[in-house]
């Protein structure tokens, strides 16, 4: 069992009959990487000199230095915005050069390539089949110890955009790292949350699919206060702090034109709770 | 009259004959989403899925939070020179999910798609001819309350980037919104300008046309003092703060390889006047 | 002889034959404009205007204004990756309008435009031999004096991209514009290197080059103490700063899943000494 860090979970991987989608030429990548350095360029560089066909889209290089679960949240909102064949890489890569194994993910359609450490965890766990294969090392590729985003992930995904088959670049395997990403729970018919990220303006998103309790009467605290809800920003004009049922679905707090994150010092990880009446 | 924010004002749309240029299958990108979030990722997968063939441009995704005074100039100073037949989308919407329209603007052999909030306010104002259509809900794209432009200007650029014509996504109308961008007033023969924002190196740039003022004598105050004019940034060096004509022809207060802003700790709204002699 | 600044190095150039390939219709930027401003949205129209098949990549905008060291680093480091015939554009520029020539260099098959600085020196350095020409002025892009990444550079890549040979946009010269990138020194058998860059994670990057020590013993000092060697990061988990050869080759300290240069303080500047034992 390929299970190298506490906490973590390997699951079974189902090698079903899936949907390996034609690639589609279009390769993502989601990096931690910032944008000050060359870091992605020289990825960019060796996609675009084996495929210079190839259709690169920054899904985000600010993921958090290291976090695999903002990474893997990430991926998981982005990737079914686009179409089918897509390839998707992911880079968080603390254990870059250490034993961790090199991934390539095929589920739903899309192709996912980055290191085995959870980084597709949501991408595994929303997938009713997926197949799972390890990287192989490429011959013309001199793997460095600190840099597999540009030695293995983007010359694999630029040879899988050229419709080199899965099977060309790695070996299939029955179990993928996966990593605990918060869920809500269920304590005396209540739903407990948490404050997963703060976006660009401020806005404060929890991990509560508001979609499950729209039908039934509810009420939100936040640190022990009520919090009013609103259809959309602009009603919550003048007032304080609200919730909304964002664009994922899930239930965020905000100030309309304002960042509520700063106005009221909200953190990631916080708890927001959701009381039937 | 569709007028929903005090301080703005609609025009009469010109309806008389335009340059409907060709799509040239580029569409740019406006917003205040950041580059942290995957918002930008989500609209660039939904418009290669519509048009796998689109060029996506970033213009800016800096704009600050709910400032559609800044994204106006962002898009109106980027705007012209991109090839004719470009598809503008800006997207600073603090109404998203309100009752404000969506919009379609063919003005200059450009198309422009966003929020009927001003956004488009400088375009307008330069195009001698324009054509304004009030966007449709699309069949295929269920609308969230808070992010149109996943949900309806992505997907409208992207199927005008295939040909699909101005009216089968939006119907023709007669007014759009307009908001009042600042501009210099003159005053006993004085202009008095503003400054209206600091660029990436600290310049604060004004909006004074230098090239109105460029054949006659005159000089430049900035907080009571006169300002000497250089022709190029290096002119200026070991000197403190100077003025100079910028890339857009704007007056513009700089220090030579300093941040003009931090040193005089200048912020945006400060007055710039300029006196003839 | 074209020797603008005091601790400039100006070089023969060497006209001998080299490899000039074939344009790949690849375009990088590397510029100190920032994201937040359209100066970078406006070099991409311009070049989408003339050939609107070029694949425009961005290397960094975030080099640290004026700081032609900065951007002469990341170009050399950057451009290797891409194909042969890529053309890239650099633009750190702050005696723009001033005398200083447009530049476009042809070395190692790859094209180089933008000011003649220095920041294409690493590049220059590296090829055993290239080609200098300077820009002239084109017809139907008047020059700014602020801009000439807009109404130069970006033109002259653009027509490049097409196939217009390099003799059309500019004159051959024999001397440019060098700048003296630190090197570590020799001293009493050590090595005296220094950090030139800190990178997204804290890492703080020196100028030594692992490769030539790696086969002998040694020790590496910082402030006075020894650093521990690793060959991945994680084998520093739970341990302080340790030192590795990063992707580029160069000795590089860091702390695993922390920020060494936060946590330590360090800074640009700084020296690191390799002493044989």
């Amino acid at each position: 069992m390929h299970n190298p860090h506490s906490g973590e979970i390997a699951v079974l991987n189902n090698i079903g009959k899936i949907d390996l989608h034609r690639p589609s030429g279009i390769i993502t990548l989601t990096t931690d990487f910032g944008l000050a350095d060359t870091f992605v360029a020289q990825m960019k560089g060796v996609i675009l000199s084996i495929n210079a066909d190839a259709k690169i889209v920054d899904i985000t290089h600010q993921i958090r230095p290291f976090s695999i679960t903002d990474a893997a949240r990430a991926i998981s909102v982005a990737y079914p915005y686009f179409p089918k064949g897509t390839i998707h890489i992911g880079v968080t890569d603390p254990g870059v050069g250490s034993e961790r194994r090199g991934l390539l993910i095929c589920a739903g359609g899309h192709y996912f390539v980055g290191p085995d450490n959870g980084i597709f965890s949501l991408v595994v766990k929303k997938a009713p089949d997926f197949r799972a294969l390890s990287l192989r090392p490429l011959e013309d590729y001199p793997l460095s110890s600190t840099f597999h985003g540009r030695d293995l992930f983007a010359p694999v995904a630029a040879m899988l955009s050229l419709g080199k088959s899965p099977e060309s670049v790695g070996s299939l395997i029955e179990e993928v790292v996966m990593i605990d990403l918060s869920e809500p729970t269920m304590t005396n018919g209540s739903i407990v949350g948490t404050i997963t990220a703060i976006d660009n303006f401020g806005n404060a998103i929890t991990n509560i699919p508001l979609i499950k309790v729209s039908e039934r009467s509810f009420k939100v605290l936040f640190r022990g206060r009520e919090v009013p809800c609103y259809k959309f920003y602009k009603q919550a004009e003048g007032k304080g702090l609200g919730y909304i049922a964002n664009s994922q679905g899930l239930l965020e707090l905000f100030v309309f034109n304002g960042n509520a994150s700063e106005a009221y010092g909200i953190k990631v990880g916080e708890v927001v709770t959701v009381i039937p009446l």
